[in-house]
């Protein structure tokens, strides 16, 4: 149950994960609460917002391009990168981006 | 419909909004469908990806923060925040973020 994230005041950068998938589950949830699961544990995460219609979205907002970097590298995280080409995606983009202002009610 | 925006190489800029729903559409589609038909004519607009499920999370994409400055202040636009804090929204956030690094499949 995805929620908005709280996270801390800027600057601090955000992962912008947006993707197309394949047909049938093919064990894709249980890898997404997995790696969700796994993202919290990483040293500089911030929090994480999912959303799946058409597209699927899914930001994780972290404290540093170092934090980042180490989470790519994340071996459970890696197998993951790998299936997800081969299995779950049928087309994705990742855009790394620096947050410099946040507001809202 | 949404699909994974096409944007150029990077720097460039993107909001993210991320939100949460009051019950009922309360004309909410027919001003989301709008607000995607006049961004796309803003100067400076690169694309936009959009999901909802828990939450709703949409990622607009910019040239500049100028570009980003005058789409917040577009009048119809600016109707429709008022309205958005009033009907729409229970909880939102905007990030406004630098992307500096993109790849994909």
């Amino acid at each position: 149950m995805s929620e908005i994230a709280k996270t801390p005041q800027p600057p601090y950068y955000a992962v912008i994960f947006t993707s197309e998938r394949t047909e049938g589950d093919q064990g894709y949830a249980d890898m997404a609460n997995r790696m969700v699961e796994l993202a919290e544990q990483q040293p500089g995460f911030l929090g994480i917002e999912s959303a799946r219609d058409n597209v699927g979205i899914t930001v994780s907002y972290w404290q540093s391009l170092e934090a980042i970097k180490d989470w790519k590298q994340q071996s459970e995280h890696q197998a993951a990168q790998s299936s997800g080409k081969e299995l779950w995606y049928s087309n994705y983009r990742i855009r790394i981006s620096k947050v410099e202002r946040e507001y809202g009610i």
